[in-house]
C-alpha cells in the first residue's frame, strides 16, 4: 500500500528536514512514528522535497509504502497521537503505486513573511524581523521581473554545482497587511536558497540600495557573486504543493 | 534611577514567570542580563504581576532601580542585545521613584486566542487548538455576564485561599476571524486562573453543554467546584497594562 500525507511542521526546533544519525530533524521524526506503526519494520518517506534547516511547512508532501493495509483515518490518527507538537499531519491519502511525491510535483508555493513591526517573540518562527523601512510599490515592480522561466544562476546557492539552474516561476506577488508583508512565489521547483536569494534581492529594492530594473541585470548576468544576502530561512514556509 | 520597561515574551520555553533557582523563567532572564548592565549589582524586578507557566506576553510591565544612570535609548540597546530571543523589551521609560509597576495599575487587558482550523504547528504556543465546531453567538451572549464588579469565587483558582474574591471587570468581548477566536478581557485586576477559567465556561456554552444564563448562576454559587475547566495557559496573551 502507498500513503500520501499532507503534513506541517515548524522547523525551528529541529537540524533540518533531512534525516541525520543522532540530530532530530523532521524526516527522521516521521518515520520513527511510521515504523513504530508498522510494527518495526523501516518506512522510509519520500517527500516533495526537503526544505532547509529552520523553514516551515504548512502543507508539505510525502509518500511511502506499508506492507499492512491501514484505513487512512486511522493512520492519521495514529500518527497525530505519536508525533511531536510541532509536526501535524493534515490528511492522509491511499495513491496507486506509481504516484511519486517528488518527481511528479506540478509546482510549489512559498509564502515568506517579514515583520516592519516591533519584535514579537510569539512569531519569531515564522515571521523574519525587519525594522527598517521598506518601499513595497518598489519591491512589487521589482517581484514582477522573476516571473517566466529564467536562469537563476545569480539565485542559486553558491554551492550548487547543478547544470541546469533555468526553472520557471508561475506567479509571485507580494502583500503587506498592518506592518506584514507576506511574499509569494509559486513554481513548477525552485533551486536551493533561490526563494531566500529572491526575497534577499527584494529587501534589497525596499531599502532602494538596489533599482527594481536591477532585477532583470541580475539574471541576465548569471553570476551568483552579483547577487544579494540570502533572507533568514525563519521567514519562509512551504504552504502548497500541486500535483 | 528607577525605569520602567515594556515587554513582551513567548511562555512557552520557560518554567514561568515567577525566579525559582536553577529554572528558566523570564523574571530571572530578565534580572541576570540587568545584573550584568549593573556591573554585577543584583537587580529585582517588580512586574504588573507574575503570569502563569506558558502565558504570553505582548506588553508586559514592570520597574527597577538602577544605581548608575544610563539613558532609556541606551538600557533597551543593551538589555535587547543580551535577550535570548523570546524575550524582548519593547520600551524603557525613566520614571519617578514613588512609581510603582504593581500597587499602581489601573486596567490589565488580556487576550485568549483559540483556532478552530486544523492545527498549525506555527501558532502552537500563543493559540489553542480546540477542533470541535463553538456557537460563537452563544459565547457572545454569555460573556457580557462577566462585565461588572462580581465574586468570582466560581472562577478562582481552588487554591487560592485569599479572602477577598471580588473584581471588577471594565470589558470583555468575543470575535472570530477565519477561524481564530478572540476572547479579550479588560480589568481593574484578575484572580490566579480566573481568566482561563471564564474561557473555560465560555468554551462550554460554545460547545452547547452549557446554557449562557449558566454564568450568573454560576457567579452567584461563588463555588469553585460548580466551575467549569481550565482554558489551557498557551492561549493566553497579556496585550495591556495601564497606569
Amino acid at each position: 500500500m502507498r500513503y500520501l500525507i499532507d503534513f506541517s511542521y515548524s522547523g525551528e526546533n529541529f537540524n533540518g528536514y533531512q534525516k541525520q544519525p543522532k540530530k532530530r530533524t523532521i524526516q527522521g521524526e516521521v518515520e520513527k512514528v511510521l515504523t513504530n506503526i508498522n510494527g518495526g519494520k523501516k518506512v522510509t518517506i519520500h517527500s516533495s522535497g526537503r526544505t532547509d534547516a529552520k523553514v516551515n511547512a504548512l502543507h508539505q508532501m510525502a509518500h511511502f509504502d506499508f506492507d499492512k493495509k491501514i484505513t487512512p483515518y486511522k493512520l492519521l490518527g495514529a500518527l497525530n497521537s505519536y508525533l511531536p507538537d510541532d509536526i501535524h499531519i493534515n490528511k492522509v491519502k491511499e495513491v496507486s503505486l506509481d504516484f511519486h511525491a517528488r518527481y511528479m510535483v506540478k509546482s510549489k508555493t512559498y509564502l515568506y513573511k517579514i515583520s516592519t513591526l516591533e519584535y514579537n517573540p510569539l512569531l519569531r518562527s515564522h515571521v523574519y524581523q525587519y525594522s527598517k523601512p521598506l518601499n513595497i510599490r518598489k519591491m512589487k515592480k521589482a517581484i514582477k521581473y522573476f516571473i517566466g522561466t529564467h536562469d537563476f544562476t545569480s539565485f542559486a546557492s553558491s554551492e550548487d554545482k547543478k547544470e541546469d539552474k533555468i526553472r520557471t516561476i508561475y506567479d509571485a506577488s507580494i502583500k503587506e497587511k498592518s506592518g506584514i508583508i507576506s511574499i509569494t512565489f509559486r513554481g513548477k521547483g525552485f533551486l536551493k536558497y533561490q526563494v531566500r536569494n529572491m526575497v534577499g534581492a527584494l529587501i534589497k529594492v525596499g531599502e532602494e540600495k538596489l533599482f527594481y530594473k536591477d532585477i532583470p541585470k541580475m539574471l541576465e548576468e548569471k553570476d551568483r557573486r552579483k547577487a544579494s544576502i540570502c533572507a533568514p530561512a525563519c521567514g519562509l514556509t512551504l504552504i502548497k504543493v500541486e500535483y
